[in-house]
């Protein structure tokens, strides 16, 4: 007997993450008709969830200025949810004005204070005070907080290990914040965002995380900086863990990680595959995805880490 | 608690199989030179023992027609032990007189047929009457065989899923030759040969020849084809199994085995990282190996599949 589920839920983030990420340097490099065709492509593969766009400072990624433009050309299939980033409450207003996107009310805190400062410009307390912010935004909207990220959750490289016990302080503090903006936790996202993690430490997480916090579905994020994001995967599953985030051929990064070479989020054939192989249902036509891992690839003009082509 | 070994011992098998796969359609693309400096840079890592080329027949695979030529010029770290392979007599005795090789005596079955037929010209029966004319060169030269490799243990690309019961006949039928020739089954290794193996597949595997053959340590030769190499190494760490085969960058696959894109074996310096992550002692210097993982991209002049490279 094993703690698997029976179903998973996997969020596709590679358009986001990756065009973040390939264009930095040059960001006219990938046309935005070739980011709309993938995106359209992968509406196709049976995600209920497409992150498409991130709502940052086009001053600091100018790669993602045409976020707008973007959500305003795409044809996806029907019943997709498309969703965005943003890491502040200008970000939030940009995501609101966008056109058919889905807007999750949710929190994004840093478990790493020196990533925080590289990544957000923002220590702890103005991290926490930016989410009070976005809270009472929400709040103003009538949107009801029901969800949290925690990024660097697993490691940092700028402070080393970071410890599970300010994991779970931070998922307490946007338990607080929802809370007094009328909302509740019900969905968190841990995000190993510098690739730290190994399957046991994912194991050790889940269990505590679960304990602590019955009442919360636990979500991962994981990257594949060390070539451990698949085992990661696997030691989650195996823990019961039902909603990972995943991009397609292994695309993206994080331009503010400190990482030079590989450090794409898992890719999502490999975790559709690895799925499909324990016999864990995910909705998506792995065939059809496999075929947007090579569009990808075509689009952003080099091979993927992603290894399933055929 | 978990299962996981002390200790494992991880064979570098990257001269071999990647010099065997990266020059398939230009043999003289990988200088000796190269090929010696890398096999003498990996001799300092710590590794036990090095598997640095195969004796097969030069018309078929010319790019290891200079297999003596790198076992004369090398100059090795002390104490490292130095291995090839061979899949048949004429292999064994061009081994046999190879300088500063040490010859394993060992057994090799393919668990598909349609696999032997193609990377072996052979039948199964033609594959065991191999098998018995290897056992009676051993014996004829006191060598007592120990060792036992099956392919294509987890999988075949002609035949698809492969029976286990299938792979225990395979170990019965070669614990049955060595012992027909005075030798007796000590150590034996699974090879996934076209990356199949998922990590519940290992897990069960590991438990069904663990209760039929306590006497018989295992061990497995995983190549990551499909992205669940690292997890699968994980599933078995986590059942017990202290023995792996691994490749430097990933490198490697097999030119019969009828796949196009990435195909190599696990990378070594992955298995190492995932190991010292879970506080399994290697031997191996990852820094060091890091580094050979760089200049084997160098070699072959493209980067590999192995994701640490800082």
């Amino acid at each position: 007997m094993t703690g698997f589920p029976q179903r998973v839920k996997i969020v596709e983030v590679g358009p986001r993450e990756g065009f973040q990420f390939e264009g930095s340097g040059d960001p006219l490099r990938i046309k935005l008709d070739r980011k709309i065709e993938l995106i359209e492509r992968l509406s196709h593969c049976g995600f209920q969830q497409l992150q498409i766009v991130s709502f940052v400072n086009p001053r600091a990624v100018p790669q993602m200025a045409d976020a707008e433009e973007i959500c305003h050309s795409i044809r996806p299939a029907a019943g997709v949810m498309l969703t965005g980033i943003y890491l502040n409450d200008t970000g939030l207003r940009r995501a609101l004005a966008a056109p058919g996107l889905t807007l999750i009310p949710e929190l994004v805190l840093s478990a790493s204070e020196s990533f925080a400062l590289r990544n957000q410009k923002r220590s702890f307390a103005q991290d926490e005070a930016m989410q009070r912010q976005m809270a009472a935004l929400y709040q103003s909207l009538g949107m009801k907080i029901d969800t949290g990220n925690i990024m660097a959750a697993f490691g940092c490289n700028y402070e080393g290990e970071i410890p599970l016990t300010r994991v779970i302080e931070k998922v307490e503090l946007m338990a607080e914040i929802a809370a007094s903006a009328g909302g509740k936790l019900r969905h968190v996202l841990l995000a190993d965002t510098m690739g730290w993690a190994n399957p046991e430490q994912i194991k050790n997480t889940v269990a505590v995380f679960n304990e602590r916090f019955p009442e919360i579905e636990l979500g991962l994020h994981l990257h594949d900086t060390r070539g451990l994001g698949i085992a990661n995967v696997y030691a989650a599953l195996s823990s019961g863990v039902a909603r990972f985030d995943a991009a397609v051929g292994g695309l993206g990064g994080c331009p503010f990680a400190g990482i030079t070479g590989a450090a794409g989020n898992v890719a999502t054939e490999e975790v559709v595959f690895l799925c499909h192989q324990l016999g864990i249902e995910t909705g998506i036509d792995l065939a059809a995805l496999i075929e947007c891992a090579k569009l990808a690839e075509d689009i952003v003009g080099h091979s993927l880490p992603g290894k399933i082509r055929t």
